[in-house]
This record gives C-alpha cells, sequence and structure tokens, in this order.
C-alpha cells in the first residue's frame, strides 16, 4: 500500500484524481489523517505547514513530494536533501496564464484601462490627452528569465511589435527572444528598455536582486512588472525609484509580505497596479496539476523515479 | 492662395503640419479665423460644429473636408454629396491602439485585474479562487467587422491561441480570420462565441444591431465588446442583457449618449468595463494624422484628387 497526502483543495479535481489512482493507492487528506497515517505517508502532493510536521515525524517515510506551485522557494531543501526526499514541482502549467496576465497588466497601463477602471467606480468620465497613452508596439521589452514564463511572455510581445530581451544565468539564446544577455552583459540593453518583467526563480541569487543599485541604472522610467517572487525585489527601493521616477510604473501580483497589510505603503503608492498573486491561476489549474502528478506517480510506482519537473535540490529550481 | 481652416488641438503637431505647407497654403485655426476667412476656407482638417457653420455660409467654398477620426457618422453626409465635397479619414491609423486596447479589456477582465484594480483603490487583498479565472487560449472570437481594426485584433487574437471568426457583409475570406460569415450565415458561430468585438463603422444598417434579439440568440454568456460606435448598440437592451446573463461582460468604450451621463444607469451595472472613448488614442495620433491629410494635400493641389482614405458618401465609410 502507497500513502499519499493530499495537501491541495478538495474539489471536483481531486475527486477525479482519487478515482484516477491504482487500487494499491490511497489518498488522505489533512482532515481525515490520523497521527497513525501521517506515519506512513509516502508521497505528498501539495505543500503546507502540515507537511514540516510530516517530516519532523521520527518514523516519517516520505519519498516524494509533488509541489503544485512552480516555485519551491517555501520547502526546506536543505532538509529534503538530506533526507533523500525526491521534490517535482508544475513549473511549465502557469505559462499561459502568467503571460497573458504580464501582457494584460501592460495593456491595461499604456491603453488608460486602470484609470478608466478606477473612474468608473466614482462614475466618472474623463478623457485622457493622447500623449497620456501609448502602444506596445515598438517598445523595449527586457525580460529577467527565459524559462517557460518567460518565452511565452516573450511570445507574445513579439506579435505585439515589441522588440524583446532575455536574461538568464549564461547570456545563451533562447527561442522568440531578439538578443539575450547574462546579468554581466545586460548593462545596455537594461537602460534602454521601456518594460522589465521577472520572472526568475527565487534563489540566494536571486534575493533582493532588484534593489537601489538596479532601478539608479535605468534611464527610460520603464514599467516594472514583478510575476516571479517577491523577495527578489527590495521594496522599500521600489518605492523609492517610483517616488524618484526612476521607474514609471510598477505591476506586482508578488510581494516580500503576502498578504500584502492592509498598511503597507505601496497601497498609497502612485503609478502602481498590486495584484493579490494571481497571475498564474486559472480554471483548469488542478486538472493541469493532476497530470503532472499523475505522470510522476505512475513512474515513482514503476522505477522509484520522477518523469518530469523534477527539482534540482542544490539549484531551487 | 490655398486656405486650410484646421479644427484640432493647438499642439505642436499642428505647428510641425504649419511649417511643412507649401508657400501658397495658408493654416487658419477657428480661433483666429474671421467671417471673411471663413467664407475663403478650401480644406477643412478635423470635423466640428464650427465646420457646420462653414458649411452653411452662401459664399462657402470648401472642397474637402480631412478628419481625425475613421468614422464619419456624425458628419452630413448627404450635404457634403450635394455640394460634391470630397471626405477623407484616418482610417487605419487606430488598428493598434484599438486593437491593443481590445486585447487589453479582454485580458482585464479574464485574468482578474479589473478587480484587483478595483480593490487596491480600498487597500483590498481578495484572492478569487481558480474556477473565476481563465484564459483567452483557445476561447471563440467573433469581430463583427473585418477592416484594419478588425484584422489586427484577429492578428493578436490569434497568438493568443484564440480561435478567431468574422463577420462582414459579403462574407469574403479576409486575412487572420479562421473563417468569414455574412450577417445571414454567422447565427450558429455567434452561439458558439466566448467573446464578441463590434468594430463595425455606424451606418443605418448598424444601427441598434446589437438589440435585444441579437442578445437573445447568445448562449455562452460571452464577453461584449463595443470599440465602434456607441449607437450601434441598443444600451438598454445591452443593460437587460447582462441583467439576463445572455451576456457575461461588456467592455464598452464608446456609448449612444457621450460623455456617459453622470446619472446612467451603466455606471451602476455589474459586470461591465467603461472607458472614455479613448480606444483609438496614442501619443502618436495627430502625427499620423497629419501624414494623412499632407499626403491627400499633395494630390489635391496637384489632382484636385485624395491620394488615400476617401469616403464613399453614400456607404458612409
Amino acid at each position: 500500500m502507497t500513502t499519499i497526502l493530499a495537501l491541495v483543495k478538495q474539489n471536483e479535481a481531486l475527486m477525479q484524481l482519487r478515482t484516477a489512482l491504482p487500487a494499491d493507492v490511497r489518498l488522505l487528506t489533512a482532515d481525515q489523517a490520523t497521527a497513525a497515517d501521517l506515519a506512513q505517508v509516502d508521497i505528498i502532493y501539495g505543500w503546507n505547514e502540515t507537511d514540516r510536521k510530516v517530516l519532523a515525524l521520527p518514523q516519517q517515510q516520505v519519498k516524494w513530494i509533488q509541489t503544485i506551485s512552480a516555485g519551491v522557494d517555501s520547502l526546506p531543501l536543505a532538509q529534503l536533501k538530506q533526507q533523500h526526499i525526491l521534490l517535482s514541482n508544475t513549473s511549465g502549467i502557469h505559462a499561459e496564464s502568467i503571460a497573458e496576465s504580464v501582457i494584460g497588466m501592460l495593456l491595461m497601463h499604456v491603453r488608460g484601462l486602470q484609470e478608466s477602471a478606477v473612474q468608473q467606480t466614482q462614475s466618472q468620465w474623463h478623457k485622457p490627452e493622447h500623449h497620456q497613452l501609448t502602444t506596445l508596439k515598438a517598445k523595449q521589452l527586457l525580460i529577467y528569465g527565459t524559462g517557460h514564463i518567460g518565452q511565452r511572455i516573450a511570445e507574445l510581445a513579439n506579435a505585439l511589435g515589441m522588440q524583446v530581451s532575455g536574461v538568464n544565468r549564461s547570456g545563451h539564446p533562447v527561442d522568440h527572444f531578439g538578443a539575450t544577455y547574462s546579468m554581466a552583459t545586460v548593462k545596455s540593453a537594461l537602460r534602454q528598455a521601456d518594460v522589465i518583467v521577472n520572472v526568475m526563480p527565487l534563489t540566494a541569487t536571486t534575493k533582493h536582486f532588484f534593489n537601489a543599485d538596479f532601478f539608479a541604472q535605468l534611464q527610460k522610467q520603464p514599467i516594472f512588472v514583478n510575476v516571479g517572487r517577491g523577495p527578489s525585489v527590495d521594496t522599500s527601493a521600489l518605492i523609492t525609484a517610483l517616488q524618484h521616477q526612476q521607474v514609471g510604473f510598477a505591476a506586482l501580483d508578488v510581494f516580500e509580505d503576502e498578504p500584502l497589510p492592509a498598511d503597507h505603503p505601496l497601497w498609497q503608492q502612485k503609478n502602481v497596479l498590486l495584484m493579490p498573486h494571481i497571475s498564474g491561476i486559472f480554471d483548469g489549474y488542478m486538472r493541469a496539476a493532476n497530470q503532472i502528478f499523475m505522470n510522476n506517480l505512475q513512474s515513482f510506482l514503476t522505477q522509484g523515479q520522477l518523469a518530469q519537473n523534477q527539482v534540482e535540490l542544490d539549484r531551487g529550481y
């Protein structure tokens, strides 16, 4: 008997998953698992504080954790490595929804739609001047992170006629990017960027990567978009950069503190669009996550290996 | 001496136009033109109520009106025809900005961005459920109007993975549309549409085209977008259709009454995005309009004809 502990929402998608499992596999949810059950968990699907308790049990036998997120920065990666626990994520399933969100945020800003939506709440009709609205066409877009999500953003931005460059560790070329740079070679492209998007994973290298030094290099008051991870941005530095017009506008879906506290200064900051960490969410999300999980479950049960989306624990993604 | 009356904003673009004119052409603005001047106007650039006064002068000699809009429904077309006045518009220059606006509105809705922007005004963090957000990918889009604007919308929607169909008078095929229909043959595609966009010009045929009978045919609670002309929609019928969930969401940039009166019921209607007729506006607008005007001016002065964008007065576009 193999035991799966599912730490995901109990909905139709989970019911479908349960009916699709092999006969000798049982699936527990946190509310129905006894302490004795938790000691027998082999596989965890999802991640929350219950996992930490399970992993701390002296007699626990977890061998694999499948998250339902792309980022795994909240997991104790060193501990997983020490305990020889496999880890896989759902990287890839968010590409479409995050890319659509990023293009949506950009269009919302340059086409005056955010201002319209806010005016609408006050029954106000106020027409901007021509020079206050622009188009994305021919603008310079620089994307930090050239994985699934970055590539799909680049593809859509190309269709809109943007000039798309990317940044990755080595500067190696990637489909859909007109140019790619390493962190060391990007400086000139960075100065010319009209739009900067972060989709990098959170690692020791990317923590507070977007800081005062970074923002001081910008020359075109670009739009800054963060759909990666909140702690990649030094939020205080970003607010200062907005106030000093080093950054013209910021569209943020992720934050150092989530949920963003009600008294956080970002709520009062002008020239921002704040989203409650939703860019990766879509109606088919759990069906897509289940597909990865079932594919990995089959290879795990037959070969003790994961078929896809295994995380390199040292690297963190 | 040829006299141009410019009824456009007096800004840098107009100054540039003035310096580019041939020596024997003078350009008047409404505030500096005397009654005697108005009687000598040969060409009008722009359209507002001053034009009607000029055209009513018994001794007037206007031969050509160049609008700075695509739609010419507010002009007295029959009178222009009777007085043998040429008319040209700026159709084409709005395609990029309107297409970006339409895609922006759609993404704003399906990706939860409008709700985020409204919550932001109240410092509120509220995360929707997965099923409340979706993507445009694989959705059925039906565009009424397959001209410049409709084609650019179709092109961008294709890049987003939408299934794009169009409606025009004959149903003839058009680039970027997977299928095209006439009004008579579209019924089945209309029932299956997830998104309906109107970019048709306003004519006797299209006035109140989107009425109760139209909305009653819809089966998938589609998003309805109007970036064409306000009177193409029977607004009361649209509000009823929203309330009866025949239409799931409406994004409207144009209205039967503009500016939309402060007590108009649309301001209080749920599931709408209201914009102050801005989808065609962008920072390079007057430069683009000037290019068309200068091109037409040259051919008008040398050959008495218009090089581009001449409106068929009988047809109305």
